[in-house]
Protein backbone atom coordinates (compact mmCIF):
# COMPACT_ATOMS: atom_id res chain seq x y z
CA UNK A 1 0.00 0.00 0.00
CA UNK A 2 1.25 3.08 -0.99
CA UNK A 3 0.75 5.99 1.92
CA UNK A 4 -0.39 9.39 0.94
CA UNK A 5 -0.01 11.85 3.83
CA UNK A 6 -2.36 14.36 3.69
CA UNK A 7 -2.06 16.21 7.41
CA UNK A 8 -0.30 20.20 5.49
CA UNK A 9 -2.56 20.64 3.62
CA UNK A 10 -3.63 24.84 3.92
CA UNK A 11 -7.52 24.11 3.97
CA UNK A 12 -7.11 22.38 7.70
CA UNK A 13 -7.67 25.46 9.55
CA UNK A 14 -4.62 24.00 12.08
CA UNK A 15 -2.43 24.53 9.07
CA UNK A 16 -3.53 27.84 7.50
CA UNK A 17 -2.79 29.22 11.01
CA UNK A 18 0.97 27.43 10.77
CA UNK A 19 1.34 28.97 7.37
CA UNK A 20 0.05 32.62 8.26
CA UNK A 21 2.20 32.81 11.22
CA UNK A 22 5.14 31.22 9.37
CA UNK A 23 5.65 28.78 12.10
CA UNK A 24 7.78 25.99 10.66
CA UNK A 25 8.28 23.96 14.22
CA UNK A 26 4.64 23.21 13.41
CA UNK A 27 4.59 22.00 9.73
CA UNK A 28 7.95 20.20 10.43
CA UNK A 29 6.12 17.95 13.44
CA UNK A 30 3.39 17.38 11.12
CA UNK A 31 5.88 16.02 8.79
CA UNK A 32 7.92 14.00 11.02
CA UNK A 33 5.06 12.25 12.35
CA UNK A 34 3.34 10.73 9.46
CA UNK A 35 6.84 9.85 8.11
CA UNK A 36 6.81 7.87 11.39
CA UNK A 37 3.42 6.71 10.27
CA UNK A 38 5.35 4.99 7.17
CA UNK A 39 3.99 8.00 4.52
CA UNK A 40 5.58 7.01 1.20
CA UNK A 41 4.93 10.69 -0.01
CA UNK A 42 4.13 13.80 2.26
CA UNK A 43 1.44 16.10 0.32
CA UNK A 44 1.53 19.84 0.17
CA UNK A 45 -1.01 21.98 -0.29
CA UNK A 46 -1.07 25.89 0.40
CA UNK A 47 -4.84 26.69 -0.36
CA UNK A 48 -3.76 30.55 -0.91
CA UNK A 49 -4.46 31.52 -4.61
CA UNK A 50 -1.98 34.47 -4.52
CA UNK A 51 1.62 33.09 -3.57
CA UNK A 52 0.98 29.45 -3.96
CA UNK A 53 3.88 28.55 -5.29
CA UNK A 54 5.72 30.38 -2.57
CA UNK A 55 4.18 28.70 -0.28
CA UNK A 56 4.61 25.43 -1.56
CA UNK A 57 8.22 25.80 -2.17
CA UNK A 58 8.28 27.07 1.93
CA UNK A 59 6.32 24.10 2.80
CA UNK A 60 8.91 21.88 0.69
CA UNK A 61 12.27 23.11 2.13
CA UNK A 62 10.14 22.14 6.05
CA UNK A 63 9.43 18.82 4.89
CA UNK A 64 12.77 18.11 3.07
CA UNK A 65 14.38 18.95 6.16
CA UNK A 66 12.90 16.32 8.38
CA UNK A 67 11.98 13.90 5.99
CA UNK A 68 13.25 11.16 3.35
CA UNK A 69 9.90 10.60 2.49
CA UNK A 70 8.68 12.21 -1.09
CA UNK A 71 7.13 15.00 -1.72
CA UNK A 72 3.10 14.88 -3.35
CA UNK A 73 2.55 18.50 -4.61
CA UNK A 74 -1.14 19.52 -4.58
CA UNK A 75 -2.49 22.46 -6.27
CA UNK A 76 -5.42 23.28 -8.05
CA UNK A 77 -3.60 24.86 -10.50
CA UNK A 78 -1.03 22.66 -12.52
CA UNK A 79 1.22 25.91 -13.64
CA UNK A 80 1.98 26.32 -9.48
CA UNK A 81 2.53 22.20 -9.82
CA UNK A 82 5.21 22.35 -12.57
CA UNK A 83 6.91 25.91 -11.08
CA UNK A 84 6.93 23.62 -7.79
CA UNK A 85 8.97 20.72 -9.10
CA UNK A 86 12.67 22.20 -9.04
CA UNK A 87 11.81 22.61 -5.45
CA UNK A 88 11.70 18.75 -4.58
CA UNK A 89 15.40 17.33 -4.16
CA UNK A 90 13.87 13.90 -6.05
CA UNK A 91 11.12 13.22 -7.87
CA UNK A 92 7.42 13.07 -5.59
CA UNK A 93 4.18 12.61 -7.36
CA UNK A 94 1.88 15.71 -8.82
CA UNK A 95 -1.87 16.20 -6.95
CA UNK A 96 -3.33 16.00 -9.53
CA UNK A 97 -4.31 16.19 -13.15
CA UNK A 98 -6.97 15.27 -15.45
CA UNK A 99 -8.85 15.63 -18.50
CA UNK A 100 -10.09 19.73 -17.15
CA UNK A 101 -8.96 22.52 -18.86
CA UNK A 102 -4.68 21.94 -19.91
CA UNK A 103 -4.20 20.32 -16.73
CA UNK A 104 -2.06 17.50 -18.40
CA UNK A 105 -0.56 19.34 -21.18
CA UNK A 106 0.42 21.43 -18.85
CA UNK A 107 2.11 18.65 -16.47
CA UNK A 108 3.29 15.53 -18.48
CA UNK A 109 5.00 17.45 -20.71
CA UNK A 110 7.63 18.27 -17.95
CA UNK A 111 7.39 14.96 -16.01
CA UNK A 112 7.41 12.62 -19.42
CA UNK A 113 11.51 11.89 -19.23
CA UNK A 114 11.90 11.38 -14.94
CA UNK A 115 10.23 9.60 -12.23
CA UNK A 116 8.00 11.82 -11.09
CA UNK A 117 4.18 10.06 -10.60
CA UNK A 118 0.99 11.57 -10.64
CA UNK A 119 -2.33 11.38 -9.17
CA UNK A 120 -5.16 11.65 -12.34
CA UNK A 121 -8.70 12.06 -11.31
CA UNK A 122 -11.79 11.02 -13.34
CA UNK A 123 -12.92 13.86 -14.25
CA UNK A 124 -13.25 16.11 -17.41
CA UNK A 125 -14.46 19.90 -17.99
CA UNK A 126 -18.37 18.44 -17.85
CA UNK A 127 -18.70 16.97 -14.87
CA UNK A 128 -17.79 15.30 -11.87
CA UNK A 129 -18.72 11.50 -13.57
CA UNK A 130 -20.37 9.27 -10.42
CA UNK A 131 -21.26 6.23 -12.45
CA UNK A 132 -19.38 3.23 -13.92
CA UNK A 133 -19.61 4.18 -18.02
CA UNK A 134 -19.06 7.40 -17.57
CA UNK A 135 -15.55 7.14 -15.13
CA UNK A 136 -14.11 4.38 -17.21
CA UNK A 137 -14.52 6.21 -20.86
CA UNK A 138 -12.37 9.40 -18.91
CA UNK A 139 -10.30 7.04 -17.67
CA UNK A 140 -9.20 5.39 -20.99
CA UNK A 141 -9.12 9.10 -22.70
CA UNK A 142 -6.43 9.64 -19.95
CA UNK A 143 -4.58 6.66 -20.88
CA UNK A 144 -4.47 7.80 -24.52
CA UNK A 145 -2.52 11.04 -23.08
CA UNK A 146 -0.56 8.69 -20.71
CA UNK A 147 0.79 6.96 -23.81
CA UNK A 148 0.99 9.87 -26.09
CA UNK A 149 3.64 11.13 -23.42
CA UNK A 150 5.21 7.15 -22.86
CA UNK A 151 4.63 7.90 -19.22
CA UNK A 152 4.53 4.17 -18.14
CA UNK A 153 1.51 3.69 -16.55
CA UNK A 154 3.27 2.34 -13.02
CA UNK A 155 4.04 5.69 -12.27
CA UNK A 156 -0.05 6.61 -12.82
CA UNK A 157 -2.49 6.83 -9.60
CA UNK A 158 -5.62 6.88 -11.11
CA UNK A 159 -8.13 7.99 -8.59
CA UNK A 160 -11.78 6.87 -9.66
CA UNK A 161 -13.22 9.96 -7.53
CA UNK A 162 -15.26 8.89 -3.72
CA UNK A 163 -18.65 10.21 -3.17
CA UNK A 164 -20.65 10.23 -0.33
CA UNK A 165 -23.17 7.21 0.64
CA UNK A 166 -25.16 9.56 2.47
CA UNK A 167 -26.20 11.02 -0.92
CA UNK A 168 -25.46 7.75 -3.47
CA UNK A 169 -25.85 4.11 -1.48
CA UNK A 170 -24.02 2.74 -4.68
CA UNK A 171 -20.72 5.37 -4.13
CA UNK A 172 -18.13 2.25 -2.83
CA UNK A 173 -19.82 -0.39 -5.16
CA UNK A 174 -19.36 1.92 -7.97
CA UNK A 175 -15.81 3.15 -6.61
CA UNK A 176 -14.85 -0.57 -6.92
CA UNK A 177 -16.46 -1.53 -10.22
CA UNK A 178 -13.74 1.14 -11.44
CA UNK A 179 -11.12 0.06 -9.57
CA UNK A 180 -11.51 -3.65 -10.44
CA UNK A 181 -11.71 -2.16 -14.58
CA UNK A 182 -8.29 -0.57 -13.86
CA UNK A 183 -6.85 -3.25 -12.10
CA UNK A 184 -7.55 -5.85 -14.56
CA UNK A 185 -6.67 -4.07 -17.39
CA UNK A 186 -3.67 -2.27 -16.18
CA UNK A 187 -1.97 -4.15 -13.19
CA UNK A 188 0.46 -1.75 -13.38
CA UNK A 189 -1.49 1.16 -12.71
CA UNK A 190 -2.10 2.28 -9.54
CA UNK A 191 -5.46 2.96 -7.95
CA UNK A 192 -5.62 5.43 -5.11
CA UNK A 193 -8.46 7.73 -3.65
CA UNK A 194 -8.74 10.69 -0.54
CA UNK A 195 -11.32 8.67 0.29
CA UNK A 196 -12.88 10.54 3.57
CA UNK A 197 -15.73 12.07 1.01
CA UNK A 198 -17.22 8.62 1.48
CA UNK A 199 -18.43 9.54 4.58
CA UNK A 200 -19.48 13.12 4.33
CA UNK A 201 -22.35 14.63 5.92
CA UNK A 202 -22.29 10.89 8.28
CA UNK A 203 -21.67 10.95 11.65
CA UNK A 204 -18.44 8.83 13.12
CA UNK A 205 -16.94 9.35 9.94
CA UNK A 206 -13.55 7.82 10.71
CA UNK A 207 -15.45 4.46 11.21
CA UNK A 208 -16.91 4.15 8.04
CA UNK A 209 -13.79 5.93 6.26
CA UNK A 210 -11.72 2.59 7.86
CA UNK A 211 -14.74 0.26 6.47
CA UNK A 212 -14.27 1.83 3.15
CA UNK A 213 -10.10 1.34 3.01
CA UNK A 214 -10.50 -2.40 4.10
CA UNK A 215 -13.40 -3.23 1.24
CA UNK A 216 -11.60 -0.62 -1.27
CA UNK A 217 -8.50 -2.89 -1.12
CA UNK A 218 -10.11 -5.85 -1.59
CA UNK A 219 -11.28 -3.91 -4.77
CA UNK A 220 -7.97 -3.27 -5.98
CA UNK A 221 -6.87 0.19 -4.41
CA UNK A 222 -3.00 0.07 -3.62
CA UNK A 223 -2.51 3.62 -2.97
CA UNK A 224 -4.53 6.14 -0.50
CA UNK A 225 -4.75 9.91 0.73
CA UNK A 226 -4.96 9.27 4.23
CA UNK A 227 -3.31 10.53 7.84
CA UNK A 228 -0.79 7.94 8.44
CA UNK A 229 -0.68 9.42 12.15
CA UNK A 230 -4.17 7.45 12.59
CA UNK A 231 -3.36 4.26 14.19
CA UNK A 232 -7.24 2.79 13.32
CA UNK A 233 -6.28 3.08 9.42
CA UNK A 234 -2.88 1.85 9.57
CA UNK A 235 -4.33 -1.10 11.41
CA UNK A 236 -7.14 -1.31 8.76
CA UNK A 237 -4.43 -1.41 6.03
CA UNK A 238 -1.81 -3.25 7.93
CA UNK A 239 -4.36 -6.09 8.40
CA UNK A 240 -5.85 -6.22 4.99
CA UNK A 241 -2.82 -6.73 3.77
CA UNK A 242 -2.35 -9.69 5.97
CA UNK A 243 -6.00 -10.84 5.16
CA UNK A 244 -5.20 -10.26 1.22
CA UNK A 245 -1.98 -12.44 0.86
CA UNK A 246 0.04 -9.21 0.37
CA UNK A 247 1.83 -9.63 3.73
CA UNK A 248 2.45 -13.30 3.58
CA UNK A 249 2.96 -14.52 7.20
CA UNK A 250 2.64 -10.85 8.30
CA UNK A 251 6.04 -9.88 8.56
CA UNK A 252 4.78 -5.87 7.68
CA UNK A 253 2.30 -6.02 9.92
CA UNK A 254 4.35 -7.43 12.88
CA UNK A 255 6.90 -5.04 12.01
CA UNK A 256 4.39 -2.21 12.15
CA UNK A 257 2.80 -3.06 15.56
CA UNK A 258 6.27 -3.74 16.65
CA UNK A 259 6.98 -0.36 16.45
CA UNK A 260 4.03 0.75 18.03
CA UNK A 261 1.70 2.12 14.72
CA UNK A 262 -1.80 -0.33 15.78
CA UNK A 263 -3.02 -1.60 18.51
CA UNK A 264 -3.24 -0.65 21.60
CA UNK A 265 -0.58 1.96 22.15
CA UNK A 266 2.58 1.06 24.04
CA UNK A 267 4.60 4.81 24.30
CA UNK A 268 2.68 7.90 25.26
CA UNK B 1 -25.98 -8.58 9.85
CA UNK B 2 -27.28 -11.50 12.17
CA UNK B 3 -25.45 -10.96 15.48
CA UNK B 4 -24.76 -13.84 17.79
CA UNK B 5 -23.27 -12.57 20.99
CA UNK B 6 -20.37 -14.84 22.53
CA UNK B 7 -19.92 -13.34 26.27
CA UNK B 8 -21.40 -16.07 28.05
CA UNK B 9 -19.21 -19.00 27.40
CA UNK B 10 -17.52 -20.88 30.18
CA UNK B 11 -13.99 -20.91 28.32
CA UNK B 12 -13.59 -17.13 29.33
CA UNK B 13 -11.74 -17.11 33.17
CA UNK B 14 -14.54 -14.64 34.39
CA UNK B 15 -17.47 -16.39 33.34
CA UNK B 16 -16.32 -19.92 34.12
CA UNK B 17 -15.12 -17.92 38.19
CA UNK B 18 -19.29 -16.82 37.58
CA UNK B 19 -20.30 -19.98 37.37
CA UNK B 20 -18.84 -21.78 39.84
CA UNK B 21 -19.47 -18.98 42.24
CA UNK B 22 -23.38 -18.61 41.01
CA UNK B 23 -22.77 -15.07 40.48
CA UNK B 24 -26.17 -14.20 38.64
CA UNK B 25 -25.77 -10.67 38.46
CA UNK B 26 -22.43 -11.30 36.35
CA UNK B 27 -24.29 -13.39 34.12
CA UNK B 28 -27.30 -11.11 33.72
CA UNK B 29 -24.54 -7.71 32.85
CA UNK B 30 -23.27 -9.68 30.33
CA UNK B 31 -26.94 -10.47 28.42
CA UNK B 32 -28.11 -6.98 28.99
CA UNK B 33 -24.84 -5.34 27.63
CA UNK B 34 -24.93 -7.92 24.08
CA UNK B 35 -28.42 -7.19 24.30
CA UNK B 36 -28.07 -3.05 23.98
CA UNK B 37 -25.19 -4.16 21.44
CA UNK B 38 -27.99 -5.63 19.12
CA UNK B 39 -27.52 -9.33 20.05
CA UNK B 40 -30.08 -11.14 17.56
CA UNK B 41 -28.91 -14.40 19.82
CA UNK B 42 -27.26 -14.65 22.78
CA UNK B 43 -24.65 -17.79 22.88
CA UNK B 44 -24.29 -19.75 26.26
CA UNK B 45 -21.73 -22.32 26.70
CA UNK B 46 -21.34 -23.91 29.94
CA UNK B 47 -17.47 -25.13 29.18
CA UNK B 48 -18.38 -28.04 32.10
CA UNK B 49 -18.41 -31.29 31.13
CA UNK B 50 -20.20 -32.95 33.98
CA UNK B 51 -23.61 -30.98 34.66
CA UNK B 52 -23.34 -28.84 31.53
CA UNK B 53 -27.76 -29.38 30.96
CA UNK B 54 -27.94 -27.71 34.75
CA UNK B 55 -25.61 -24.89 33.83
CA UNK B 56 -26.99 -24.44 30.23
CA UNK B 57 -30.06 -24.53 32.44
CA UNK B 58 -28.79 -21.97 34.81
CA UNK B 59 -27.44 -19.85 32.01
CA UNK B 60 -30.68 -19.66 29.81
CA UNK B 61 -33.02 -18.79 32.67
CA UNK B 62 -30.98 -15.61 33.69
CA UNK B 63 -30.54 -14.69 29.92
CA UNK B 64 -34.17 -15.28 29.62
CA UNK B 65 -34.79 -13.09 32.78
CA UNK B 66 -33.09 -9.76 31.50
CA UNK B 67 -33.21 -9.81 27.87
CA UNK B 68 -35.47 -10.89 24.59
CA UNK B 69 -32.76 -12.02 22.47
CA UNK B 70 -33.10 -15.57 21.21
CA UNK B 71 -31.11 -18.48 23.19
CA UNK B 72 -28.12 -19.93 20.83
CA UNK B 73 -27.49 -23.43 23.07
CA UNK B 74 -23.62 -23.62 22.56
CA UNK B 75 -21.83 -27.24 23.50
CA UNK B 76 -19.48 -30.35 22.07
CA UNK B 77 -22.47 -32.41 23.29
CA UNK B 78 -25.07 -32.17 21.29
CA UNK B 79 -27.24 -34.65 24.00
CA UNK B 80 -26.97 -31.81 26.08
CA UNK B 81 -28.07 -29.01 23.42
CA UNK B 82 -30.89 -31.02 23.01
CA UNK B 83 -32.03 -31.32 26.64
CA UNK B 84 -31.75 -28.20 27.37
CA UNK B 85 -33.88 -26.61 24.22
CA UNK B 86 -37.29 -27.11 26.42
CA UNK B 87 -35.24 -24.39 28.88
CA UNK B 88 -36.16 -21.84 26.03
CA UNK B 89 -39.11 -20.01 25.67
CA UNK B 90 -38.95 -19.13 21.98
CA UNK B 91 -37.11 -21.22 19.59
CA UNK B 92 -33.32 -19.79 19.21
CA UNK B 93 -30.13 -21.37 17.33
CA UNK B 94 -28.12 -24.56 17.73
CA UNK B 95 -24.31 -24.09 18.09
CA UNK B 96 -23.57 -26.62 16.63
CA UNK B 97 -23.57 -29.55 14.46
CA UNK B 98 -21.11 -31.19 12.31
CA UNK B 99 -20.42 -34.27 10.29
CA UNK B 100 -18.74 -35.18 13.47
CA UNK B 101 -20.22 -38.27 15.15
CA UNK B 102 -23.62 -38.64 15.57
CA UNK B 103 -24.44 -34.58 15.90
CA UNK B 104 -26.44 -34.04 13.29
CA UNK B 105 -29.22 -37.24 13.38
CA UNK B 106 -29.42 -36.58 17.47
CA UNK B 107 -29.90 -32.31 16.63
CA UNK B 108 -31.84 -32.46 13.32
CA UNK B 109 -34.55 -34.75 14.17
CA UNK B 110 -35.75 -32.89 17.16
CA UNK B 111 -35.47 -28.89 15.13
CA UNK B 112 -37.19 -30.27 11.84
CA UNK B 113 -41.21 -29.17 12.84
CA UNK B 114 -39.91 -26.33 14.66
CA UNK B 115 -38.43 -22.61 13.86
CA UNK B 116 -35.34 -23.37 15.59
CA UNK B 117 -32.19 -22.26 13.71
CA UNK B 118 -28.70 -24.05 13.36
CA UNK B 119 -25.22 -23.89 13.03
CA UNK B 120 -22.97 -26.53 11.15
CA UNK B 121 -19.05 -26.13 10.95
CA UNK B 122 -17.91 -27.86 7.76
CA UNK B 123 -16.35 -30.55 9.18
CA UNK B 124 -16.09 -34.43 9.30
CA UNK B 125 -14.77 -36.83 11.52
CA UNK B 126 -11.49 -37.13 9.67
CA UNK B 127 -10.11 -33.73 10.34
CA UNK B 128 -10.69 -29.96 10.30
CA UNK B 129 -10.77 -29.05 6.47
CA UNK B 130 -8.80 -26.26 4.93
CA UNK B 131 -8.62 -25.95 1.45
CA UNK B 132 -11.60 -24.76 -1.00
CA UNK B 133 -12.90 -28.40 -2.31
CA UNK B 134 -13.05 -29.91 0.90
CA UNK B 135 -15.01 -27.73 2.51
CA UNK B 136 -17.34 -27.39 -0.39
CA UNK B 137 -17.41 -31.52 -0.70
CA UNK B 138 -18.40 -31.22 3.33
CA UNK B 139 -21.13 -28.83 2.68
CA UNK B 140 -22.91 -30.23 0.13
CA UNK B 141 -22.98 -33.49 2.12
CA UNK B 142 -24.44 -31.57 5.15
CA UNK B 143 -27.26 -30.09 2.39
CA UNK B 144 -28.04 -33.60 1.78
CA UNK B 145 -29.10 -33.91 5.48
CA UNK B 146 -30.69 -30.77 5.89
CA UNK B 147 -32.79 -31.45 3.13
CA UNK B 148 -33.23 -34.98 3.95
CA UNK B 149 -34.65 -33.52 7.42
CA UNK B 150 -37.03 -31.01 5.53
CA UNK B 151 -35.04 -28.30 6.87
CA UNK B 152 -35.40 -24.96 5.03
CA UNK B 153 -31.70 -23.58 4.41
CA UNK B 154 -32.76 -20.20 5.67
CA UNK B 155 -32.48 -21.98 9.03
CA UNK B 156 -29.36 -22.81 8.65
CA UNK B 157 -25.51 -20.70 9.65
CA UNK B 158 -22.77 -22.14 7.75
CA UNK B 159 -19.32 -21.66 9.01
CA UNK B 160 -16.59 -22.78 6.71
CA UNK B 161 -14.15 -22.19 9.84
CA UNK B 162 -11.62 -20.08 10.03
CA UNK B 163 -7.81 -20.31 10.71
CA UNK B 164 -4.67 -18.58 11.85
CA UNK B 165 -3.27 -16.11 9.03
CA UNK B 166 -0.06 -16.70 11.38
CA UNK B 167 0.06 -20.14 10.02
CA UNK B 168 -2.14 -20.25 6.65
CA UNK B 169 -1.46 -16.94 4.90
CA UNK B 170 -4.66 -17.94 2.60
CA UNK B 171 -7.07 -18.30 5.81
CA UNK B 172 -9.12 -15.60 4.55
CA UNK B 173 -9.15 -16.45 0.67
CA UNK B 174 -10.13 -19.78 0.97
CA UNK B 175 -13.07 -18.53 3.70
CA UNK B 176 -14.22 -16.47 1.22
CA UNK B 177 -14.14 -18.23 -1.59
CA UNK B 178 -16.33 -21.56 0.48
CA UNK B 179 -18.49 -18.46 1.72
CA UNK B 180 -19.29 -16.94 -2.28
CA UNK B 181 -19.87 -20.81 -3.08
CA UNK B 182 -22.27 -21.07 -0.45
CA UNK B 183 -24.48 -17.66 -1.37
CA UNK B 184 -24.37 -18.15 -4.64
CA UNK B 185 -25.75 -21.43 -4.68
CA UNK B 186 -27.91 -20.94 -1.84
CA UNK B 187 -28.73 -17.42 -1.08
CA UNK B 188 -30.77 -18.17 1.83
CA UNK B 189 -28.48 -19.85 3.64
CA UNK B 190 -26.47 -17.97 5.80
CA UNK B 191 -22.34 -18.00 6.27
CA UNK B 192 -21.69 -17.43 9.91
CA UNK B 193 -17.87 -17.69 11.64
CA UNK B 194 -16.40 -17.43 15.38
CA UNK B 195 -13.79 -15.53 13.37
CA UNK B 196 -11.43 -14.66 15.89
CA UNK B 197 -8.92 -17.49 15.42
CA UNK B 198 -8.31 -15.77 12.03
CA UNK B 199 -5.76 -13.51 14.20
CA UNK B 200 -4.59 -16.57 16.88
CA UNK B 201 -0.98 -16.16 17.59
CA UNK B 202 -0.80 -12.10 16.22
CA UNK B 203 -0.54 -9.05 17.96
CA UNK B 204 -3.58 -6.62 18.32
CA UNK B 205 -5.83 -9.62 17.60
CA UNK B 206 -8.97 -6.84 17.23
CA UNK B 207 -7.36 -4.79 14.79
CA UNK B 208 -7.11 -8.23 12.33
CA UNK B 209 -10.51 -9.47 13.04
CA UNK B 210 -11.89 -6.40 12.02
CA UNK B 211 -10.57 -5.97 9.33
CA UNK B 212 -11.24 -9.66 8.37
CA UNK B 213 -14.90 -9.07 9.29
CA UNK B 214 -15.41 -6.65 6.88
CA UNK B 215 -13.92 -8.68 4.22
CA UNK B 216 -16.05 -11.59 5.33
CA UNK B 217 -19.50 -9.29 4.89
CA UNK B 218 -18.19 -8.32 1.18
CA UNK B 219 -17.50 -12.47 0.72
CA UNK B 220 -21.02 -13.22 2.15
CA UNK B 221 -21.04 -13.30 5.44
CA UNK B 222 -24.35 -12.43 6.52
CA UNK B 223 -24.23 -13.76 10.80
CA UNK B 224 -20.96 -14.09 13.22
CA UNK B 225 -20.36 -15.06 16.63
CA UNK B 226 -18.92 -11.99 18.02
CA UNK B 227 -18.52 -9.61 21.32
CA UNK B 228 -21.54 -7.28 20.78
CA UNK B 229 -20.41 -5.09 23.49
CA UNK B 230 -17.47 -3.84 20.72
CA UNK B 231 -17.73 -0.42 19.85
CA UNK B 232 -15.19 -1.23 17.12
CA UNK B 233 -17.06 -4.24 16.13
CA UNK B 234 -20.46 -2.71 15.52
CA UNK B 235 -18.97 0.34 13.65
CA UNK B 236 -16.84 -1.97 11.21
CA UNK B 237 -20.34 -4.41 10.97
CA UNK B 238 -22.68 -0.81 10.16
CA UNK B 239 -19.85 0.47 8.24
CA UNK B 240 -19.95 -2.04 5.86
CA UNK B 241 -23.68 -2.58 5.56
CA UNK B 242 -23.78 1.18 4.13
CA UNK B 243 -21.52 0.52 1.76
CA UNK B 244 -22.48 -2.60 0.30
CA UNK B 245 -25.95 -0.99 0.48
CA UNK B 246 -27.74 -3.60 2.67
CA UNK B 247 -28.42 -0.24 4.23
CA UNK B 248 -29.30 2.13 2.32
CA UNK B 249 -29.25 6.18 3.10
CA UNK B 250 -27.08 5.00 6.08
CA UNK B 251 -30.86 5.03 8.07
CA UNK B 252 -29.64 1.79 10.40
CA UNK B 253 -26.24 3.02 10.95
CA UNK B 254 -26.95 6.64 11.94
CA UNK B 255 -29.85 5.21 14.48
CA UNK B 256 -27.21 2.82 16.16
CA UNK B 257 -24.94 5.41 16.52
CA UNK B 258 -27.50 7.98 17.92
CA UNK B 259 -27.74 4.87 20.24
CA UNK B 260 -24.08 5.60 21.19
CA UNK B 261 -23.31 2.36 19.82
CA UNK B 262 -20.03 3.17 18.18
CA UNK B 263 -17.19 5.98 17.10
CA UNK B 264 -16.69 8.50 20.34
CA UNK B 265 -18.70 7.19 23.09
CA UNK B 266 -20.79 10.00 24.53
CA UNK B 267 -22.39 8.34 27.40
CA UNK B 268 -20.24 6.98 30.51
Amino acid sequence: MIIIGEKINGAIPSVAKAIAEKDEAWIKDLAIRQTAGRADFIDVCSSVVEGDVEVLHWLIDLVQSVSDARICIDSPNAHSIVEAIPFCNKPGLINSVSLEGDKIDTVFPVIADTDWECVALLCDNNKIPDGVDDRIEIFEKIVEKVREYNIDLSRMHFDPLVFSVGTKPDAFTNFAAVARYIKEKYPMAHVTSGLSNISYGIPARKTLNQAFLVLAMQAGMDSAIIDPTSREMLGAIYSTEVLLEIDEYCMEYIGAYQDDLFGVQKKK
